[in-house]
């Protein structure tokens, strides 16, 4: 098992999807808790899963209604005017197009930072102009100097994510607009909002409707990454009717699928639901940061978002350490070797419920003090019965 | 209720999703019989949407894989080589990105034909030169008259749907082959084989394997079409590796949702109960061409689909037929008249079991024949109790 697992471990400058991993694993897979994809453990509800698994067929069986009907319907429960946004089968087809239709010679992006806004660009040929975050600024974003670099780079087109991935990093929303200001000359300014539900310290973070009337701002939009369904590939985008209606144009005529359709038909009986979600999950953050800096061997940086990064102390190994959870204890860690301007140092841990956490610091302390973990294991097992699971 | 749905039908070029119809007829909607939308009646089997509805939280929640992980798997089930295959988030994401990366100027395309290929290449400013199929043929397709055609206006590129839509005209192999060798100079010659699975004629109808071995041939084939499973989206094209591969390297990276992934996972296990759904779907094929032709009204033409193609006698009006349909039986058909090449007396009606092929001629008859209708229906209440539904 071991040596099939590592191997998908160094094919992709990605993780291998939940999927992947869970075929290779065979039964074992099911037993899996997955610290890699930002769910959100709390939405849909487990009421929503079951209307949708009752009307699966018919979902899956008819055609989906075009962009335009859904991105209508999206416009009316988040009370955005229609001409102002376009949906996407997931924010990565937004990602591609915009690549394809905006970005002509150069683009700046800070790192670390989700893969396909350094690969993309790269592989149509444009010049990547990355700015990298400091880590003795615990990888917090200097605006200022991100607008000298752009300024002395020539970038024409400038990318920003709030909150940063995978840092968590969070800028006030002033802050961006004083960036897209400054920024009004530029071909085009992208503010990546994918995380920006999970945002607890602001109480109305985004910047879309500022885009909206500004002349080269576009706001993104992950559907999947808000409501914890990355199965479903669902986003947005918010920017000018201009540049907004170039969008929807390009875009294919059906780019969405039935259950995006669904879901999104299903939002305007269930916000209260998914804000009580977001609730939940700053609780789950707040209590996980803490759990996680009482380990003296990890670091832990201010999050915004549904996940946590953590750099290991000097000596130990983020490779070693992610597969000694997967193999020991059936914990699946991202570790950022493969992310531009990280190391295996650092892990990327999504926010999950208290007794996931519970699991995942064990294995920490069994792989960091593996004796005295044995021995915490032997007075357990004295002081109680062994128990066993028959099932 | 009326005046809702005829706003629903006039405002698109295509009809609108099955979703949207029901979601403005309310809870009638669950009780519609469609011969619009061209499923599989058969397949996936119900064992086969049990289990994805199983597991339907685990897999909305997860990433799927990338494309190349994915088409990995269905080049495999397959046997094709996976270096000649793309696949895509359901067949118009293909047809986007061709006209983008290789429609310069011109495509000639036969009509009837789905409107994207009309609409795609018209909306990006490329000339479209259309073949008008003859009705007096039978909408069939002369092969050396549409060479002629291409050679005349110049066309750089040439597509060919068999079988046709909406006609379901089928072409044997052979002739396509011979259309393909014709045009090795062209820029690019696409063949959309997006519902040749259905074909009976003949028993290895596809030219994939032709196209891989040649500079300038697309196939495209749709999943979702074969399979049943539109609200899913997923397709692919055969090429040669260079005309395969750009298209891969050019799709966003993710572009398959995770319902896409497992149901290509599951394509393995399943293979014969979907070649026995393709055996009744032929068997109803029949049965239905033959039912519709008892009908002195309509004329039937031959097709190899899961469609059916037919014409209603003048004076007969297929907008009003269809307005009659839906309003007092819920049967829901498509009229052509919104169809380049076609008119309101054209219908294209899907191939369905015979008790719903009963209900869509009763619907006829009472619209051509009503006081015929309105007598059997009283004999036949006096011959039986009148027998009620309380649930």
């Amino acid at each position: 098992m071991r040596h099939r697992v590592d191997g998908l471990f160094q094919q992709t400058a990605h993780s291998p999807s939940f999927f992947e991993l869970s075929r290779r694993m065979g039964d074992h897979g099911g037993q899996l808790v997955d610290f890699c994809i930002p769910c959100n453990p709390y939405f849909p509800t487990p009421d929503m899963f079951d209307m949708l698994a009752r009307n699966l067929e018919a979902v899956l069986k008819f055609y989906p209604s075009d962009a335009d009907t859904i991105a209508g319907q999206l416009a009316r429960v988040l009370g955005i005017n229609p001409a102002t946004i376009a949906m996407s089968n997931g924010s990565t087809e937004l990602i591609t197009w915009m690549d394809h239709l905006w970005v002509r010679e150069s683009i700046a992006i800070p790192i670390p930072t989700f893969g396909r806004w350094t690969d993309q660009p790269m592989e149509t040929g444009k010049r990547v102009d990355m700015f990298p975050l400091q880590e003795e600024n615990g990888f917090a974003l200097d605006i200022d100097a991100y607008l000298r670099f752009i300024h002395a780079r020539g970038s024409r087109v400038a990318v920003l994510c709030n909150p940063n991935n995978p840092d968590g990093g969070y800028l006030p929303r002033r802050e961006i607009l004083r960036f897209m200001d400054e920024l009004s000359h530029l071909d085009l300014v992208v503010i990546d909002e994918s995380f920006i539900d999970f945002v607890e310290v602001e109480r109305n973070p985004s910047v879309g409707a500022e885009a909206a009337i500004r002349p080269n701002v576009v706001v993104l939009k992950s559907l999947g990454k808000n409501f914890g369904l990355h199965g479903i590939r669902f986003g947005y985008l918010v920017a000018n009717p201009g540049l907004a209606g170039k969008m929807r144009r390009t875009l294919p005529k059906w780019n969405l699928n039935s259950l995006a359709e669904t879901v999104v038909f299903m939002l305007a009986e269930h916000g209260e639901a998914y804000r009580e979600s977001l609730r939940l999950l700053a609780r789950d953050r707040y209590t996980m940061g803490m759990e996680l800096a009482l380990l003296p061997e990890l670091t832990v940086y201010a999050s915004q978002a549904n996940f946590l990064l953590v750099k290991l102390a000097p000596g130990l190994n983020g490779t070693e350490l992610r597969d000694h959870l997967i193999s020991r204890h059936r914990v699946f860690i991202r570790e950022c070797g493969n992310k531009l301007g990280m190391s295996n140092q650092f892990l990327r841990l999504v926010v999950r419920p208290e007794q996931d956490v519970a699991r995942l610091v064990e294995g920490i302390r069994e792989y960091t003090h593996p004796q005295w973990h044995q021995q915490q294991q032997q007075e357990a097992s004295i002081r109680s019965l062994p128990v066993r699971n028959i099932s």
